[in-house]
């Protein structure tokens, strides 16, 4: 059989592959939950039509928007995900000796019932000691919540759905009351080439609340455009200037490094340009 | 009209975008050439189904071939370049005063056509008094040449077709004999993430010929995986220790710039270990 899957990237730009097998395809109450067996990228889980996480390069997303605020911060203890259900956050995130506790906050049960059945790479993290699985909503979690955290990583859907609320002023307000003093937080904020404006959005939010606001950047072929936003803001330390305090968690790291940290706060001209325009 | 094009990346991945308008398509003597107007990337050149430029980001890939190359020569006087017969390499080496004189090894006249008629912000370059065009084939051009150039650059299609010979070791052997002392080759060795066997072969050879050789990314949304390697040989400076006698070339950058230059050759562990196992 013949069988071809299509993300509509853009409304202008589709992304097909192959699909050995489809190994799950179902309705949650909140998104259509697939995961389709694919020759060019392994395993795919795919949320409403959107690529979330491939078994090719799911490291390089998991281990930039974990590592680079946890490093940042130093000593970080207690760590909230919001979103992530596969578990590939929290797997990086426990690599760090002085993680203490991670509070996993993923709306939908069902995308970490999948992902514990088909994902066993990224959502076996769920089981260790120190994680504990919320499934509720992320930002009705965030305002009630009474502990103050030291880095809340937002992993999350597309800026449709579910997730919408994630990349709003208020989410990011909310979230600073919810960081301790030094503390930090980063979103995954889509594709620079194609999503600029709530790039741009995000990043002036975090720029008007945070005293340091900072934008990086990685590689992710199966992403739309191939290369991929993250926002952090910070109360604390400064992302571009880090002290290695621990580094026995980058033996365990494929994608990164000490110096991919560094490179991936710079911006070529034209997007440097492009960010200043628009403030 | 509801019209689509599509490119096979992979045997196992397409990408298509919609197309407002088909401004050419025919066959050359060496392959079909298509330029169609898009939503998406804008004008875009098709060389037997594969995307070449897009005016989208046609920028980042010329400046990155360009500009590494001949900042890291010092002196480029003398240039080939070897296809790029739309004009984007020629304009980026015209930026360094230093050039004197450029000539453009081109196989295929009719491409060198269409994109005067249809790309001018590319091939306005090929007016100016210092570039010679030659159509014919790269390779035995060089081999038949009797000057010496500062700096060879290879702007080939992709490894089937005309280009085949252009990745070969017998290619980057006849490249040396035709550069000066202190000579540099450069040459666009395809995607990462999904021609891995043919980035590492190229390496392998400029490992195996020159004194020093070098591999650098750059991330180019309209190409497979969004990433896009370049493979240097030097038998002169090393391009990651760079002294910029000339920087006026750089106000005219979108993409390049000294750091960009710098972290382009840093490479995440999991492909520093690739292409060491592939020794």
């Amino acid at each position: 059989m013949d069988l071809w899957f299509t993300e509509e990237q853009t409304r202008y730009l589709k992304l097909s592959f192959q699909v050995k097998e489809v190994l799950e395809n179902k309705h949650s109450h909140y998104q259509n939950i697939a995961v389709l067996d694919t020759e060019n990228f392994g395993k795919v889980l795919i949320l409403d039509g959107y690529i979330q996480v491939t078994q090719l390069d799911e490291f390089i997303y998991h281990e930039m928007i974990a590592h680079v605020p946890l490093i940042t911060h130093e000593n970080p203890e207690n760590v909230l995900i919001i979103g992530g259900g596969d578990g590939g956050t929290a797997r990086e995130a426990l690599k760090h000796p002085t993680v203490k506790k991670i509070t996993l906050v993923e709306i939908d049960r069902e995308v970490v019932e999948v992902c514990r059945r088909l994902f066993p790479e990224t959502s076996a993290s769920l089981e260790d000691s120190r994680i504990e699985v919320i499934c509720e909503d992320g930002f009705s979690f965030l305002k009630n919540t009474p502990v103050n955290y030291d880095v809340i990583i937002v992993d999350s859907t597309e800026p449709v759905g579910p997730a919408q609320s994630l990349f709003s002023y208020d989410f990011y307000q909310t979230a600073k009351k919810a960081l301790q003093d030094k503390g930090i937080v980063v979103a995954q904020t889509e594709s620079p080439f194609y999503n600029r404006e709530l790039l741009q959005q995000s990043l002036n939010h975090v720029k008007n609340l945070y005293p340091l606001a900072g934008l990086y950047l990685a590689p992710i072929p199966s992403y739309p455009g191939g290369l991929w936003s993250f926002t952090l803001g910070s109360k604390g330390n400064d992302p571009r200037q880090i002290n290695y305090t621990e580094t026995c968690f980058l033996k365990h790291c494929q994608y990164y490094s000490q110096e991919i940290h560094k490179n991936s706060f710079i911006l070529p001209p034209y997007f440097e340009k492009f960010m200043e325009d628009m403030e």
